[in-house]
């Protein structure tokens, strides 16, 4: 950020007065612009015994496979936000069952959020975003091709609580070594 | 959003190639600038029968008592968020035990995380943005004077959680009728 986005003129990076970290500042008109993490959301879409994934057809890791999930949006609920990726990812309809896993990504101002659910019919494909789309059983998945660690700890939870019919909802903080 | 923050033009609303939602784009550097709902992070302290409210020095809801929350910054993690928060408005240092409630609330663009947690010790008291820190038992707590629903969302769950002695995350939609 270089330009204040209320009144065009050059912000300073500064802390405010009673804040205790930078802030970028505008002292023309006193707005003070917060940067805050986003929130990835997504689902794990399972139909019978084989789970969803799509091939990704953009960057980054174009070509690698991931569950769909993308930003969520101002005015959606995560529920909302997990749905529409799904819709737009993998052409998807899902019977959400429940909130399964937050990873922190504090490296990258993020928070990734997964919804288990089910496929309700057999009817999808890729969307723009996606190359291709497929149901694969634990054996079948390319787990050296997924696309982001947050994928591979949410399919190994999966496939690890579906032995015991039991998903208890996962938090973990995926913190990258500097 | 009026002006671009790269390079000080003026933005314009409208629906970018490729995408189906409106958004401030600039024409002079191509830069689209996305709005995604914030999170509020914060805990809900415990200390043996009683929990901890701050009662708030600072607009919205001036005078009224809240749980220990604020809007998660960029490089922490959302339990880091929980514990900032609840040491800067309580000086309240907490043993998180795991998330509790979330809450989404898309007409203000916010996703509330509360953590559930136990104070380390009974030296604790108002920070900047508040007038009060104290504990209160389940029939002490001044239900008419909460600041916000999900404080009083999370409390009720609580109580109620605390006779079965088991404590299930709650995910919740605060849906406001227009």
């Amino acid at each position: 950020m270089k330009y204040c986005a209320n009144c065009g003129n050059p912000v300073a990076l500064r802390v405010p007065e009673g804040d205790d970290r930078q802030r970028h500042v505008c002292d023309h008109c006193d707005t003070v612009h917060y940067q805050n993490p986003r929130i990835i959301t997504g689902c794990l879409p399972v139909y019978e015994d084989r789970v969803l994934l799509c091939k990704r057809a953009i960057e980054p890791r174009y070509g690698l496979w991931t569950l769909p999930a993308g930003f969520m949006e101002n005015g959606e609920t995560t529920e909302q936000g997990a749905l529409r990726e799904s819709w737009e990812e993998a052409r998807a309809t899902i019977d959400i069952s429940g909130l399964y896993t937050l990873f922190n990504l504090p490296q990258i101002n993020q928070v990734y959020l997964f919804y288990r659910g089910h496929l309700t019919n057999l009817d999808f494909g890729p969307g723009l975003e996606s190359l291709e789309v497929e149901l694969f059983t634990e054996q079948q998945i390319p787990w050296d091709e997924l696309a982001f660690p947050v994928v591979n700890k949410t399919l190994t939870h999966y496939f690890s609580d579906r032995r015991e019919n039991h998903y208890p909802i996962r938090s973990e903080d995926l913190i990258r070594r500097r």
